[in-house]
């Protein structure tokens, strides 16, 4: 099966054995010297020196750490959306009291960081930013994220950034770049099952952290840092995906990740080319494409849902379909972590019978 | 390494394997088949027709489920508290705004129905009792757990239950005690990799769950059923441990849940009856003692800590000490889940072995 949705990735055999290994003391010496190794490693991904914790929770659980652990109760915070894990953020704001303003810009299009500047400006009592970095509900990538952190810092408001399909894949300088907290998950880039969330955090959060009351206690960030110094995890780990994880950083080392982030670029335009050679149009704006994930419009006429049921059956390939109001309006096609050209390749094969099945014209053929 | 710790728990050869398979969409129909089949075993092992909704988080996040799911700001709730684990339901549910009056009864002791029932009596407006019914941190088993649930429902109250420790290993018939909200962890009885945990909801908890405004996102038991119905979980699960848990459960039925029970009730004895033919006094008041861990006093002028050093450096074998007031206190062989007689023998002379070399004289030896 040619696994091509934007996560959970497929795992490398030697990752996927290496969870195979034999279970370990979570409070012993073992699990120490494993989380001290991963996370001074996941640290060099992330490109910071800020605290990394590692939470057993997938990547909504990263953003509600992010949340419940910085908003206080009505505290107006400012969310810039560009599709669907965009007003996630929304959802978990407003559920622990929060005062989420949403920013919304349309399906397909990247954040403006002028318009965020405007907005910030209407509202001079946020102290809050949070942005998606790479949106896998449209492919769209908010590459003018630099630019938004420093719209932040000129406003003094602290800046969370859901990076969770992008990190390990397409680089973030987190630190040249002063993003306060950043979060990530192990079934993306990083070639590894899903079941951890890696969460960033500057001495910015922390100062926030110390004043928010809004309740928290599984992913309250605190508390892992404090039981990190030991080696530890407040409650017990998911040690299997630890153990694949701990591979799995050999490999991305090993690869180089500058090498990483090129095979990205080049298989992500790969696919872009691919798609547009059968006719089909993108739906991310020009510029704004993600390096992880390419949306790909359907064709009028065409049975969105049908067409990627199609590429299941029949062609031992799984794409996503679209979520949300993007419902049977796109097909997704992820090119993240263990990714190759054959892999690529072989999706648009699969894509291009599926189409053909499905009765759309693949444009210049016999 | 002979792991006798009460969870993580070794996993069987095959079952580690089974977690090692090719990665599958979280949204297709391989993984609704996946977490059907899960579901309704994991239903035959609990003796339930809940609802059983299984979540990507260590046991602890099944407690503070519990607790957000049902408990309102500012409400009462009693929690009868027989150690560590008891503790941090009080400590969950102080962290959600709720009242937390705390009934202790001592370490190494169980809980009492009519104290229980007199604290209720005596606080006629708490609504929500809770209480552990394997306490970890203490090696006793609060066998009178059908009384607790009666004394429940003779006051109206809900009744949550901590069974991370024992469900799967000791018979809980769910529905024909009555009890509301019972949480289990896969790292423990149920030969599987931690990362996932088990919540079963009564018609009742869902009615107090409609009614709870504690703020709650990721550990919504309610969007879990929601999604479940779709073959689905609300954000990615740790897919990688549901392959575990679904050869796991594959293993117990094969074996038959009977003949599990009376495995750890023998290795149990045989533990209780080891310790005690190398000079060691249990923890545990007599009757009072779990079946799938044992709690060993450390005799006096021998250093704890020490012990379980010797024990893993030179005897190869991981038991856990004691958490909290406890520490240095007692030594914890854990003996739930995929374990054998030979690996409770193996235990015991490890045990031997270290007490000799920490300066421990083992009675009636040459």
């Amino acid at each position: 099966m040619n696994l091509r949705i934007p996560g959970p990735t497929p795992v490398p055999a030697e990752v996927a054995q290496a969870g195979a290994a034999e279970m370990i003391n979570h409070r012993g010496p073992e699990f120490a010297a494993l989380i001290a190794s991963t996370t001074d490693r996941v640290k060099r991904v992330f490109q910071t020196e800020n605290d990394l914790l590692t939470i057993t929770a997938s990547g909504t659980g990263g953003m509600e750490a992010a949340v419940s652990c910085h908003v206080n109760p009505g505290e107006k915070v400012l969310i810039a959306t560009v599709g669907v894990f965009g007003k996630r953020f929304v959802d978990i704001t407003r559920a622990y009291g929060g005062d989420p303003i949403e920013l919304p810009f349309e399906f397909g299009t990247s954040a403006d960081p002028n318009k965020i500047d405007q907005a910030l400006d209407e509202n001079p009592d946020i102290r809050t930013l949070m942005v998606t970095h790479n949106e896998t509900s449209t492919g769209v990538t908010n590459k003018q994220l630099p630019q938004i952190a420093e719209v932040a810092r000129k406003h003094d408001c602290l800046i969370i950034v859901d990076a969770i399909s992008s990190l390990s894949s397409i680089p973030i300088p987190v630190d040249e770049w002063g993003l306060d907290v950043v979060v990530s998950g192990s079934q993306k880039g990083w070639m590894t099952g899903p079941g951890l969330c890696f969460v960033s955090c500057s001495a910015r959060s922390w100062e926030k952290q110390a004043h928010t009351t809004t309740p928290r206690f599984y992913l309250d960030l605190q508390k892992h840092k404090d039981y990190l110094k030991n080696g530890q995890t407040p409650a017990t780990p998911a040690v299997n995906i630890f153990f694949q994880l701990h591979k799995s950083l050999d490999l991305m080392f090993e690869e180089g990740m500058d090498a990483i982030y090129e095979r990205h670029r080049t298989l992500a335009q790969m696919t872009r080319d691919g798609a547009r050679s059968l006719g089909l149009d993108l739906f991310a704006e020009e510029g704004s494409e993600s390096d992880t994930v390419t949306s790909i419009r359907i064709p009028d006429g065409i049975d969105g849902i049908e067409l990627v049921k199609v590429a299941r059956e029949e062609f031992d390939t799984v794409f996503a379909g679209g979520q949300g109001p993007l419902r049977g309006q796109i097909l997704r096609f992820g090119h993240l972590g263990y990714v190759t050209e054959e892999h690529v390749r072989d999706g648009l094969h699969a894509l291009e019978g599926a189409l053909e099945r499905v009765g759309h014209a693949i444009p210049n053929r016999a």
